[in-house]
């Protein structure tokens, strides 16, 4: 241990108006990546309307890390952090070459599946919220979607069938080794899993048919850790 | 150098009419992944009616590689072959981690990357083939697509609007770092330029804005190992 690793590890986690129901699936990968790394954090509850929280940390946005008094923004970023400040611990990335692809695949998870699960689960979020945030929410999001929460929600039987074909890459992964970072699971596989904890705590919504590989893979990351993922509150998926 | 090094090195490759215009997306991967390590190779040029020159090695597709007289299979399949049988060169991968996370990229590659640019360029492609591989071609392509050859191509102005945004993770990518492999390029960076340097070898058609990063990754690949994929014969883009 070094003295670094004395420092206490807070997280500032997205939550609604169930504090122990942490959703946004920046925050779920940071969790992960901590984990992985065998860091205990404190975890403070920070609301979408709570700006003024984290602004003197200089970000709009969570996870904010502070390792001590030492702020450290943005899920990609942190986990970098982590992997250079705690180098004697498992490794997040495998080696250089797993951290420079990890961007690409750090981009692919933000775009094919955030993105992809966004107008799925979308409209089950107001009802996790408080009344500013769930305004907040909506007024910003609805912005984004270019209509009502709920429009992109009709949609979502058929959408649903447009993401899994989008995940293929994945399933084709899947089908020849056991995670994204091979025999173990490795930051990679947070980076997807994120979005699925994600919705998993806010809806409800049906993502993978069980036959599916992501599927079975999915279970699996519930259950790592103790199950620090399908012990938090969330629907069954 | 170990006595393993010294076998002859042959790939099987991909062309039509100009046997020196190799233009497999996944041959140049390998043909890539074979500069990278430092080998030279003779390259055995494969129609793709010639299915019975490559069946005594157990495959009905290009690239093979005989390594003297072991045949080796399938792009993904040689990378890792060349990565552990000739470990004191360059790695393709730079470690497990980037080997296991490898996969996915490789299978974002083929789909998203290859299956994105196959209805762009694939009516181009007849010009290049001789009369019986050019019949086979139409019939499976056709088949494949659903539609003539033609059918595709006319709607490629808005369609490779769609595949450059399809790229969008690769492009967040560059924006951040030189290569997919990080500071240098590696055998992620190959899996996608492979699909580009296809593109090169038989149409015209314009892929890239000259202004996206895209493009200028390109143009580093393009120059890389003395020219290699430069020289190949192909059309300016």
């Amino acid at each position: 241990m070094t003295g670094d690793t004395l420092l206490t590890l807070q997280l500032y986690e997205l939550v609604g108006t169930d504090a122990s129901r942490p959703f946004s699936p920046y925050c779920w990968r940071t969790r992960m990546a901590l984990a992985h790394k065998g860091l205990d954090h404190a975890s403070i509850p920070w609301r979408f309307t709570e700006k003024g929280a984290i602004a003197p940390h200089g970000s709009e946005r969570v996870p904010v890390l502070l390792h001590g008094e030492k702020p450290v923004a943005d899920s990609w970023t942190i986990a970098n952090y982590l992997e250079d400040n705690f180098p004697d611990r498992p490794s997040l990335f495998g080696g250089e070459g797993g951290r420079a692809t990890g961007k690409l695949i750090n981009a692919w998870g933000d775009i094919a599946v955030v993105g992809g699960l966004f107008p799925l689960i979308v409209a089950d979020i107001p009802a996790h919220l408080g009344p500013a945030d769930r305004d907040y929410f909506r007024a910003s999001r609805e912005a984004r979607l270019g209509r009502k929460l709920e429009d992109a929600a009709a949609e979502r039987d058929t959408a649903v069938i447009a993401f899994r074909r989008t995940l293929e890459p994945l399933r084709i992964t899947l089908r020849s080794q056991p995670y994204l970072g091979g025999a173990a699971a490795n930051y990679a596989d947070y980076i997807v899993f994120g979005g699925f904890q994600w919705a998993r705590a806010v809806s409800a919504f049906k993502l993978l048919e069980d036959s599916d590989p992501i599927h079975a893979w999915r279970e699996k990351l519930l259950d790592t850790f103790g199950g620090l993922a399908r012990k938090s509150p969330g629907f069954a998926v």
